[in-house]
């Protein structure tokens, strides 16, 4: 067998690196080494150019219509969590996606890797999972692909959507359009799925159990585009939590972003796990909360329909967007002191999603 | 770590089955287990029907336009071998599923699931390929996504890719649509992708070596429908080789087709290398030959046409549609003989894309 034989490239990679010459877990954890790999090797390579916009979805047009079009592949574990399991994650990380593009979540496609010696109930059970899921958040999936890989080569099943969504007329949302000024919003606590998979992991239990926030957000988004709101920008906080976020948002505008520590919502259950774990809850990730950068004079009015929507109950208004001289994410504590947000490495939480 | 733990479902699957519990690699292999699989338990729980149209992209309307968008993970192994590697065949696999459904293949997606270890250069090395891959089939990659497994949790890198095409106005190509007479065609020799893998795998060296028959069949398809010929229904053959196609196009259409095995183009090497591995030809996979279906006085217009383009070179008509009492596929040996031609098991040749 050939399969692991060493691949007959060259080490070509000519990039600043981190030290080291192979792929980490850490660079799948949505902070600073994977932005650095995407940028460095992902993008250039795929995109021919230095440096692509970033965003969660890609808008094309055709015919003066505007399509919505990502890709999310699903590695949790472990696959059934509390409030979730890897099917409905699938579902909804993706659907998410399209709407901080915007648009209106229509198709999903479905492609399953799946190790072999997997109980076939299981699969049956999460594919009913994301079958559910894609009833919840009104979307269909339309297509699939099933590969079976031997054993050792997986760990139970990956699952890959990609997703199709509807842009309407005089939607743009991007984080290059975020401004001096805007104000900066998440629809609710946060940091809830992070910790529901990291008490699976390490067999902690919580009193009540803490369950991941995990929710499409395709219609709290359209509630707010018609409701004539118009958010410069929109992000699903995923991995890296609300602080990845917030850094991805001030490097795309090249903007500072200051929030108040006080203001940001993060339930008592997951700020004393996060005390047990030795995490910072602005770094856990979520699978049901958008972070919302919008002009200052419709914050008032998007906390009013966010918060008679379900999935926005919890909004909060937490900062703001300042012209700097670094494009930063300043928190400001509860004692009033400023520091620096950081970026977090990224080695934090592997397969989180 | 609770990622391997029985997961909390019951056995639910109240189908009949080959007797296992749990997903082989023979699931995978696109012969009558994978059908299988797919009809019992992934197309029912995803969409909720018990058998839904299979196709190999989906279209989907809006405001008047047909979209096609398909998906597939490829898990090929090597990740390089003669002729193409795991990113090219990405490209070029999902962009001949789109040209199955008639559609010019437009815009891809890319996720990838990285085994923590792979080297940084490898990753360049495939995702260049992935590009220029792109470049050749005139698609762009214009969304993606990274996921980093812990080591033993994949086999260095699976690549999922989806695609959206546009299916022009009046184009409608599907096996539903085969008729009673229609004419059955291939557009080039068969089996060199699949014996090019195998070559690789046990060791085996050819001369000259036999190269895999990966290409993009989106201009190929473009060039007939330009010229104005109407295919009912067009597949890229793939896992399950030509056996496979034909019998999930006798199936789709419940009708029978006849084919003459003088007539389907094997090259010599891989017919000696057939023999070697005691394989049918008729059953290894390509990954860039199209089976095509059409009105009976439209083969020798159409032949014309493939015959000119690069990758048509090698067209043939192989045989014909039949109204029988079973939809099944039939052997016209070449001492006449007639014989069922079975579909494969699906053991045959795991992770071969």
């Amino acid at each position: 067998m050939t399969a692991k034989r060493p691949a007959p490239f060259e080490l070509s990679c000519p990039l600043p690196d981190d030290g080291a010459d192979t792929i980490r877990l850490a660079h799948g954890g949505g902070g600073r080494l994977m932005q650095q790999l995407l940028r460095e090797l992902v993008l250039p390579a795929l995109t021919g150019q230095a440096l692509t916009r970033q965003h969660d979805a890609a808008v094309i047009e055709t015919d003066g219509r505007r399509l919505a079009f990502t890709t999310d592949s699903y590695v949790v574990r472990p696959r059934v969590f509390p409030g979730g399991d890897i099917g409905r994650l699938a579902v909804y990380g993706t659907v998410n996606d399209l709407a901080a593009a915007g648009a209106r979540p229509l198709w999903l496609s479905a492609g399953l890797i799946i190790e072999e010696g997997l109980p076939r109930g299981e699969l049956a059970a999460l594919l009913r999972s994301m079958r559910e899921a894609a009833d919840i958040a009104g979307v269909r999936i339309v297509t699939g692909d099933t590969k079976v890989v031997d054993r050792g080569a997986g760990d139970g099943l990956y699952i890959n959507t990609a997703g199709i969504g509807l842009v309407e007329p005089g939607i743009d949302i991007h984080p290059a359009h975020v401004q001096d000024g805007d104000a900066v919003l998440v629809s609710g606590d946060v940091g809830r799925h992070g910790i529901a998979i990291m008490a699976c992991r390490e067999g902690l239990e919580f009193e009540p159990p803490i369950e991941s926030d995990c929710a499409p957000l395709g219609g709290l988004v359209q509630v707010l585009l018609g409701a004539g709101l118009r958010p410069h920008c929109l992000r699903d906080i995923t991995r890296g939590g609300l602080a990845a976020v917030l850094h991805e948002i001030a490097e795309a505008s090249a903007l500072a972003i200051e929030v108040d520590e006080a203001a940001i919502p993060v339930s008592e259950a997951v700020a004393s796990a996060c005390e047990v774990l030795g995490l910072d809850p602005l770094q856990v990730a979520c699978e049901g909360r958008m972070l919302m950068v919008l002009p200052p004079d419709q914050a008032a009015r998007t906390l009013e329909v966010l918060r008679v929507h379900p999935l926005g109950a919890g909004a909060s208004l937490i900062g703001r967007v300042e012209r700097r001289a670094r494009a930063e994410v300043i928190l400001r504590s509860r004692v009033g002191s400023r520091r620096i947000l950081d970026l977090p490495g990224g080695e934090l939480l592997p397969r989180i999603c």
